[in-house]
């Protein structure tokens, strides 16, 4: 086999591993799969300045986010039900990414309850990303677990008030593979769809005054996940959220948004400092 | 099977099912299809910018459209000879687009009466889609029968003095086949081509005085459709027509005219709200 | 066979039946063809803006070219050697040209004589299309020839001082067919390559002085063939030339010069109505 | 076989003739070799616009450069390891430059020594590309040994502080070929590849004191190869050095910088004359 240089690599790699549902699951993008092919093709517009003749011998890329000192500016968002792909799943990103010295993003849709991955991972930074759900107290107790085991920081996903239509997965009859432990995830009805889960649990009302609500009940960072204009940009930055993540949910949502990088240069501009800004990826 | 999800799932399917002349018939674009690849294409440079945390638990996609209250504020365009694609023609058509909740409109070219097509589909919003003939008594008398048969507007189309070339149809000698009902149309040829039967009947000295001469003819609100320039909607709003259908006919009229979508900001912005803006698809 | 719609059908066909080193003779840009490719794709910035609601049952597209009334304002551009394509060659085309009721341009490489042509099509508009050669004995008979003849304009090209790389050609070993008539060309040597022709043959001193001296010799309007630059096209205004073909040479000369409908509006604007302007094709 | 007519025709050739890591270490670029397809594409955004009626007779390419008097404005960039594609290596085409009047840069990556090829080809200009080593005196002892052998000019390469990472390479394990004389480099370790090379003997704290110790140590004129950006241009200017050449090392250092030829026009202005600038190519 040839040695693994890029992330395509991987990519194909996997492809060839995962079988046809889990791999379209990983992959799809929402409807036409406009903006899954931008979120690619808008950094091409893009070049890198090169400047010459700096000394580089000594090269330093950490940097210091929300409060931690991490090694790298890139860290690993949050993806959903990952022992679909490995057994480990979960954990093993969690150790792999602290060994990097950077953020692991656990995903509300974990297949390992979130005080499993903190066991697994203690000395790895930790983020907790939260859906709003309809109960919010389950949401509430979902929040002091986090804070209890560790996580320094919660990521709102504020762009799944409905769930984006994913051709695959409604072709594939995508549904959670039954042998997976549930991990974090409390619905416990059948091997059912995705959609057909948030459809119940997710709450399509959540809007600014929830982000408030959340402020009031725990004194964890929040960082807004799926901003994509300067206009909402400024909202969260006026609420005093400590972080905006733009994402367009990996292309896995609204169909025909723009890219992520497309949006970012009118959102750094709107928030001017206010909070900090991170790029989410899947390009 | 797999499960449809998209439009072009279902215009897969159909290509599959139609006999080769007709799929050429509602496929085929102008000349050399550059508008046809357009009509799509040209979307591409759009996005939506999605804004998050929003309630939106209770959705209401209604609106009034000449005076009429619909569910969703997409209608069907007129399309000819229906019942090529299917026995249930135009009727099945019309009553599915009443249960959306929405606006049918029936072309001259219909394959079905149009009052067969008011029997059948009594509930749902029908508009009537005219070419103003040669003989203008026959032109007359059809409105007649659109008024007593309840259709609610006339959707006059303006791009059409001469047919576009279609090359499809002309390899395939392109014919409606003869054991279909001819519907509204009058001409009681021979299996001709759809262009002898334009050529005969359609009146290619069709001028804004026309479009006076119907307004003073019947109390309908008159559509406008296939107007693609700031210059003629100026004109259109002038002369006082309830509404503009921008359009170029699905690109099968003039190649290399812009997308509908290209020519909608310079019209919408040249009425000023004096009447109301449609856009007519296929793209 | 299918019926033959367009261009690009008779254009498929007809390199079915050309053997292929004349196939590549005509279908051959410059180099890498990069100005073949653009000459095409540069028309699909371009829209058509349909105007609608005019009478149009009476069209008119005749025109006045150098004072010549036809009826379309699409001539035929001089295109060498057309026996290698049909045994009528040169006759047959302008006999068709002439039924059309529009302008047949003559090229100076022509495999049938000038008076031959002039013969076969009398009723034809005709131009003679001219290098200017070494020899300007020899070019001055030429002219003389054309006149006599009846021909009504010298098309000079002016983009030709040395021949364009056709890597198509030098592979091919490209020559004329030698059972074909030279018609005008003088060269009696070999079936050598056209470029050898060329070489010996065309003069890469002309400069404007020598249009100066055309100008002096013949009373025939001139038109410039070959202009791509407004700066050259107000030159050739104030020496008084009656008209501009902005032309690449069908892309057979420089590659990577601008398309020519890029090169038009500049121009169009340059010479201000103090010469005709016109555009080559080959698109 | 076919005549060879361009460079691709070359290049198409010579990839059927060498072993596969050969060809691949020829035609990589770095990483996802975004910017090797820019180096090329880059340039069809650009024409030619061609000015007509100039008496071309006597044509003449020849310019001045840093005081040679040249044939064409085209020379020959440092490529390493020549001797991979042919026996003679360096030396032929050290000839071959000379033969056509232009100048030959020869890699300090040569697979022959600087003496050797300046033997083989007096006559041609030569110029001699070098990387400022971890080991100043043997970097100043090869610039001694280039001065003795006649070299008109050092080429510092200055965007390779770091190695590009080429997937090709690392996935072929490429290596110089063992029977091959190494030349001039001095590193006599095992075949291993490049990257280790050059991570012993490179020095990443180059930086634009050491182009100043250069200037200092010897009386050679110095060209930076590898500015990318106005700013370092005009450092580069203030500095003194007598040529910049504008280059991305062949698109095979940071992939998604910008084409050679996109980067020129703003680097041109900075300089405003105050010293020479060339183009690198592979396009």
């Amino acid at each position: 086999m040839d040695q693994l240089c890029c992330l395509c690599d991987f990519e194909k790699l996997a492809l060839t591993r995962l079988p046809k549902p889990v791999a379209d699951y990983y992959g799809a993008g929402a409807c036409g799969e406009h903006t899954l092919k931008l979120n690619n093709s808008a950094f091409q517009k893009l070049r890198i300045r090169p400047r010459v003749l700096r000394d580089i011998s000594v090269r330093d890329t950490s940097c210091e986010i929300l409060g931690s000192k991490i090694k790298i500016p890139i860290g690993v968002s949050p993806s959903a039900m990952q022992k679909m792909a490995h057994p480990e799943g979960e954990c093993a990103n969690a150790r792999a990414v602290g060994e990097k010295g950077s953020i692991f993003i656990l995903s509300t849709l974990s297949t390992t309850s979130l005080e499993e991955v903190a066991e697994c991972a203690p000395d790895t930074i930790k983020w907790f990303q939260l859906y709003i759900y309809y109960y919010r107290d389950a949401t509430k107790a979902l929040i002091k677990r986090a804070e209890n085991a560790g996580y320094k920081a919660l990521v709102v996903t504020v762009d799944t008030n409905v769930l984006g239509l994913r051709y695959a997965d409604t072709k594939n009859k995508f549904s959670l593979p039954p042998h997976l432990t549930k991990g974090i995830i409390m619905y416990e009805g059948s091997g059912s769809a995705l959609t057909s889960y948030t459809d119940e649990l997710f709450d399509s009302s959540i809007n600014w005054e929830d982000i408030k609500w959340l402020r009031s009940i725990t004194d964890l960072p929040i960082v807004l996940k799926g901003i994509q204009t300067a206009e909402d940009a400024i909202i969260a930055a006026e609420i005093g959220v400590q972080a905006i993540m733009v994402s367009n949910h990996g292309a896995r949502q609204l169909d025909t948004a723009p890219a992520s990088i497309e949006a970012l240069p009118e959102i750094a501009r709107a928030v001017e400092n206010r909070c900090e800004v991170y790029l989410d990826g899947r390009t």
